[in-house]
């Protein structure tokens, strides 16, 4: 008899495929591509009608994003042009599916063959191998943080949606070195003067001097990104399971190479007592502290969203390592490429559109469900 | 003519629901039920047949995560027992979806009237009432942390299905009070031989007599939760956005009072370099050191999976405070009823449920999708 | 090395779970229980607040889906009451998750046990067997027909929802016995006048003198549903996958027994030239004819919608048959037990439940995407 | 305070996006664009690895739907050529998301300006203006049966990955002129020997005939397709909602112009008895006869599958017609342009892709919950 089993005669036995393209509820991001594919791209599903897109602004997040724009991130060159296919008639969004691509110019795959036959520390070359049985060593085709431009693009387009709700994401630490001030006491218009994206002048020159001699080691150096969010509406975030800081947690979890998250009071937060930490209420309903950041029981309550991103160290340095082959056998092996030293100047571009799609997805959501 | 406006004729003009009551994919998880209803309950849909339940073992869980068990813990008295209507059979799973129900009996819903008219500082009252218009003050209803008893049962499920793969957490700071020892060096057999559930009975017993003395100002105090799970296979984590530490993360996040999640060397990882972060490879793929926390690129390479879980403390104080009323007015008050002086206790049972959930939900997709 | 086929080692190498089981988008039913189980249930999930249940109604709808009711139906006896477990406060529906069971309390597992070594002819036995490897004989299990009860309860709640959108359904046709009047020409206070639910009262009075003559033989007879939805608002549907009459069509064809589906002019319509067939506008934006059922391009358009439901006969008849047992040999067996002799009076209350679901899940769907 | 009401300031006080571009749960198809933009296209999620595409396979089944192939299609010429950019590397799948393109080269929007006031009768004219508020004239935009494209490219890819299951439809159906023999009469592969795409020649012949004089009216005619799908493994659908047949008969019923949709024994099957209708047991697990339609309780049996699609007329009609413009007045219109006057023949291969994304996603389910 013929059974369900017959699939084992199709020469698809041992099958597999990658899940968990799909961010968002409502205000969806469907991403495709690998970084040395024909092109990246993606699909927005749900972006409402009647938006007036600013295409260039779309293209400067880009930018903000790509290789070869400073001296402190990776000298690889990658013009990284955006073409959109559907869903915006004579410069609006129609409401309908978004789809967009941008195409691979300069992949240079033999860079990476010094690393077809062993596995880099710290890199997922080796649990790839061990789920799927094979292993794109040129770049690390869909894991590879290239996969990141499509979403840069979407949470640009998700920026334009959310008008007023500022969104600004900043280097705050790189190593042990700290930006110390409040965000309050900053000025988000100088986060772009600098190539570490940190708007304290001072402390940004420091940092910059500080990745330029990691560097010179051929190492590379993790860092934080502190983000902030204003003018965001009450009501934003569901009470059950998708409390708004938990999208946002989960959406910075997803971005290479983050090790940590926290809102609000953060790890901090838990030395202090009942009485010291409750923010108090104003008449007008904000509150006179915010440790709460900005949300209560997963709800946006109106106050300034904040939350910091932890990064690790890159894992590919520049220097003469051990690891293992396929066979499980020690080798000697030497880091070579352009690589980023550290990771957090061209992250923060990121961190915003990974806040702009939870965002724009909970106000949607929040939209279809309060009425 | 009739249009869509209609929808206006039908006497809900304003209306809303909630959404965000699933968690998981595959092995998914619906909860319903408020503090406050005739009983709390969810459905667990998609967990394998034939799998043999140890009923016991579920009620130990949710014993575990009860009101009343110490006396650092509130002192509400909940009998909390869990009733199953389908999926299983002769004691095992059917593969169908298993309904249960746990039946509110103790709900004394004039505790919550003198908190009624005004808001409480740094809990989900204000903003529910702005977003939903209308505020069940009688224990916060469905935002209620009482809600994590569907949770616990689910989990419940969950580590059971996971058979070998072992899931601790445990209580490793209060206030500032640190538990100082590497989780390699504790005997987890220990976490459950005292109240505050941290395996070293020294540091148990300082913690607890901390509690005791917050308890006594009437006063309440933060803590984390750091949990290992063990025994995890290679594969489980999806490389793009579903990736297996950012459900954990998001899972955590969902957890009522949770400020912060990090894993592996997490944001004390980012003060380091490459060259001293990477994790070394043995013969056998296993790794020297473990800052990548059991996870690559988003997958689990077979090592021990750890993170942290930051909790505030909880907001309702036993003293008098001062706040606003729904017409924005300064109004004083007091704190009542019976409450936790800390949450991590009795949440370590919540925080294992979540994760197990997780990998129940990450193994099923990982079969799902390599096949 | 440990790798994800550690999988097999936990002793669930051969195992499977039961997929499908929620129907819905934003008001969703997720259905569980088994028809020899303890109780049947379900969450309706997406529910609005603030709508005032009448939950007698609730229950009559149950009653009309009942065993027992008339001469022409099973005359199995199951009490079939609902109880509530959360998302309804003081009579009104919370917006939370509403839980539910219906106790199972009339189950009798011996009268299958004669059906329990061969496979019926025309029932899911044998796929069963061959997809699950086992195979629950004792009614059917979750493919019992019972698991319907969770969707009336739904559908009733889904009803009061919908308002002065009305809903109504009836047989009409038996076999070969055809109701011939339009059905702008019946009187649907009729539907429940008779046991057939044909609210045509000569029509209704051959149709079940028809059944009585099918079930003295023991044999089992098809027929034919039509529903008649009215007062639709214009607007509720999705151009391109979910059709309004695409989710209709499923609603119907997850019907047990269900072979066909077709609305507006249907099958006959095929027969037509545009010319003839097109309906054309009345200044109000209503069509003269209304042979595109009330759905245009996947949208209804604001005239009635109408449809047909055809359900094989059922196919457990009370007479001897042959077929083949586990080992493929045949074996003279004798239909048994307390079935009907035609499942379309008793399939009008889930027709209309199914709609109900579907409708009201347009309705949350579109006011979610055009706000 | 500022509140969610916020919304209403950011100038989208009246938005709306479309819902439901998404087909399948595992084997998923996002589909985008418009009849008159760029590019339409699509993003295949989850066909798995290792999966040899037959590239001009691919452009023989959109060359197979594309306008001006024979003498009684549209006589519009659209080249549909699809691009893939990602997800397939040296002629095979990588499991990761194929996304795709087909651009659009000869739009010509001038032809609708006849159309841009007025409502065309039984088109989705007068529902989107009264769902979105505004209109594309140009060909329907989204709701085009252009989009259509999209998804014959990912049913032939889903064909390829079904192997050896083989899916053929064919016209059964022109008017009331009726294809007589049963399909297994039939030679498949006289199917593309005529523009009818009937596999008898003789009843094709006098379909082309008719179809001609039905075009030299001006006028159009509805059709039936027969779908039959053989070689299938026992054990696809899902036993509660997701029945094999009701995700067929959602996507048939997805389909531009389609009204009914029935399997098996179909609405025929319900004049029946149940002695007569079910199909008795062969030793090996065969059926005699198959009036279940290879399906039983919503899984298939092993026996072929075979099921019918209704297409009313094109409501296009190359007539004088009068109608109604926005302001609602009558005003008299004339039918120009460049379409078909029956639409079945071109949608023998849409029927097709729809079927075999259901079977893609069905075989893909059953492998994730029956391991």
């Amino acid at each position: 008899m013929k059974t369900i089993n017959n699939f084992y005669l199709w020469g698809l036995l041992n099958f597999y495929y990658m899940a968990g393209n799909t961010f968002g509820q409502l205000f969806k991001l469907l991403s495709f591509g690998e970084s040395h594919g024909r092109a990246l791209g993606g699909v927005i599903d749900g972006c409402p009608a009647g938006l007036e897109l600013d295409l260039d602004q779309i293209q400067t997040e880009l930018n903000r994003r790509k290789p070869g724009q400073s001296a402190i991130v990776t000298q690889r060159k990658e013009p990284d042009t955006v073409e959109f296919y559907s869903g915006i008639f004579e410069g609006k969004t129609t409401g309908t599916p978004i789809g967009f691509a941008i195409h691979n110019t300069n992949q240079k795959s033999k860079d990476y063959s010094h690393i077809k036959d062993s596995y880099r520390p710290s890199h997922a070359d080796y649990v790839y191998d061990k789920k799927y049985g094979f292993r794109d060593y040129r770049g690390g085709g869909r894991s590879s943080a290239r996969e990141t431009a499509s979403r840069v693009v979407a949470g640009a387009i998700a920026k334009q949606f959310l008008g007023k709700i500022k969104i600004n994401a900043f280097v705050s630490q790189v190593g042990d070195m700290k930006l110390e001030k409040k965000y309050q006491d900053l000025d988000f218009t100088k986060i772009e003067s600098n190539p570490v994206r940190c708007p304290d002048m001072e402390t940004a020159g420091k940092m910059e001097a500080y990745i330029k001699s990691i560097k010179k080691e051929g190492d590379t150096i993790g860092g934080v990104i502190t983000c902030v969010i204003q003018n965001v509406p009450i009501g934003l975030g569901e009470p059950v399971f998708d409390k708004l800081h938990a999208d946002l947690g989960k959406a910075m979890l997803s971005i290479n190479a983050v090790k940590g998250f926290e809102y609000g009071s953060g790890f901090e937060g838990v030395k202090m007592k009942g009485s010291e930490h409750n923010d108090a209420y104003n008449n007008d309903g904000t509150t006179t502290t915010n440790r709460s950041g900005g949300i209560q029981g997963g709800i946006s309550n109106g106050m300034d969203i904040y939350f910091n991103v932890a990064f690790k160290p890159v894992a590919t340095v520049l220097q003469a390592y051990e690891t293992i082959n396929k066979e499980g056998e020690k080798v000697a092996a030497q880091g070579k490429g352009r690589h980023d030293p550290c990771v957090v100047p061209r992250a923060v571009p990121i961190v915003e559109a990974m806040a702009a799609l939870v965002l724009a997805d909970h106000t949607i959501l929040a939209r279809s469900n309060k009425i």
